[in-house]
């Protein structure tokens, strides 16, 4: 069994990223610069974002947190979705979600130009990665994707199941580890809540995705012999050995799965490392499609 | 074994449209309109185009054809396009696939206004299927979802193969399919040239769609029974009892796969009066869309 150590491997992203940086201030260019917009007090949106914010200094790129009352109404939102949109120093920016109920996150995303859109959860950028067209892949999946190339992991010809259909993992991911690419070209199966004899499509998986946020939820008798596992899940659950008084947990059960894989990603430090990563090579890719 | 006829419920579909033409008039609506261009003359392009054409002329919608030789520049397409754009006495366009060698497909795609793509191939509403947000879904899939749906055939939690990764079938078809929405729910995979026990895979389908263009590809002993089976292929096979000297054949070896199953399309006279008949609904769709 090897461990998918995604903080390692973002490690080595971030290196490569802060040399980019290096090589074009030298080049008299401009230093990519990402804005992230932060909605109230949750203490996981929190942490993300002071990650990504905290990724951006390591790497050399500037960055802007912008942060609202949970109360603030949609069209203020809006409004500074749209200044951002035409402000030429920022080259990418996010929203961080969950948005509070009150303001629709789907509104919100598409008011993104998607030429800043390196969340990648606009509609256009959405649609371009079905057609394998330049533009911006959601964070999380590519993250996935990059994990499996960089540990050299052959996904040809694979039989992949995914459990978990969402807008900004599952159902994305699903369309890049089917097509026509390397990493591509596994068989994918997407299994979601109506799916029935989940065990058995389990078991004949040799990639394994579980991204449904159900901790513990993926068992050793899942999981076929020498399978790739990866745990997208991070549910926040009650520790009182931490100072925090919480750690994260994935929805595999870690212990009992990972004496029967070949590869298996670790939470944290699997796939959370690798979405900010993502976001990190999407923000210099903004300035490159346009030129910059 | 049922048949699942596209041409009797595609001519139910036209009635339906028909008669809420007639309503239009009544209420003083504009009447919709649609444009189609047609470039070279490849037979297969002409008959569909032929056929769309006369579907909207019995539908009662207006129709405008396009017609440019093999050898028209990539500029005049282009312009072409951005005029219709324009044209607010258009309501929705396609441009027949595929084109010539020297025109890039995807680029033409991507200039049609998405408002009036009623193909449903704009990347931006590619993304909008993913996001299940109002917006244009690609004729052929949402054709056969039509299909499913008005011939009442249950798919939630149903194991679904759809063979072939098309941008305009396979892809398109394992995310509608697959979603939360009814007809959907299944638990999909997408199978492709890549895929390996192709047969075996084929074997646990309730709901298995064949849309990779190889005749007789889909074979008895492929088929679980009282499956569906849906075939999207039309390929022309030279036929000298017939005065056109072809006929068009399924991917579906049909006399001996139709036994076991519960439902199967025909070809011709399943998927392909559908993907017109989706094309009319997109075209109507298109005006109150615009709240026209």
């Amino acid at each position: 069994m090897q461990l998918l150590d995604g903080r390692s491997t973002s490690e080595q992203i971030r290196k490569e990223l802060a040399e980019a940086v290096q090589q074009r201030k030298k080049d008299g260019k401009k230093i990519p610069h990402l804005a992230a917009i932060l909605v109230g007090n949750d203490g996981g949106s929190l942490t993300y974002v002071a990650a990504k914010v905290k990724a951006c200094e390591q790497i050399g790129f500037e960055s802007t947190l912008i942060r609202y009352d949970d109360s603030v109404p949609e069209e203020i939102l809006l409004a500074k979705v749209q200044s951002l949109n035409e402000d030429k120093s920022i080259d990418g920016f996010i929203v961080q979600l969950p948005l509070p109920k009150h303001i629709d996150e789907l509104k919100i995303t598409q008011a993104i130009d998607p030429m800043k859109d390196v969340d990648g959860f606009h509609p256009v950028n959405l649609g371009k990665m079905i057609l394998n067209l330049p533009g911006f892949l959601p964070a999380t999946p590519a993250g996935i994707v990059e994990l499996i190339r960089r540990n050299q992991i052959k996904t040809e010809g694979k039989k992949c199941v995914i459990i978990g259909r969402s807008n900004i993992v599952g159902t994305p991911l699903s369309i890049m580890l089917g097509r026509n690419a390397d990493p591509g070209n596994c068989t994918v199966t997407l299994a979601h809540s109506k799916t029935k004899n989940l065990h058995e499509i389990c078991q004949s998986a040799d990639i394994l995705i579980a991204a449904i946020g159900q901790p513990d939820f993926v068992t050793a008798e899942m999981v076929k012999d020498r399978a790739v596992v990866i745990d997208v899940g991070t549910t926040r659950i009650e520790d009182a050995t931490r100072a925090r008084g919480w750690r994260l947990k994935g929805d595999v059960k870690f212990d009992e799965v990972a004496p029967k894989c070949s590869f298996i990603t670790p939470v944290p430090g699997g796939v959370g490392p690798m979405t900010i990563a993502s976001l990190m090579i999407n923000t210099l890719k903004a300035m490159e499609l346009k030129g910059k």
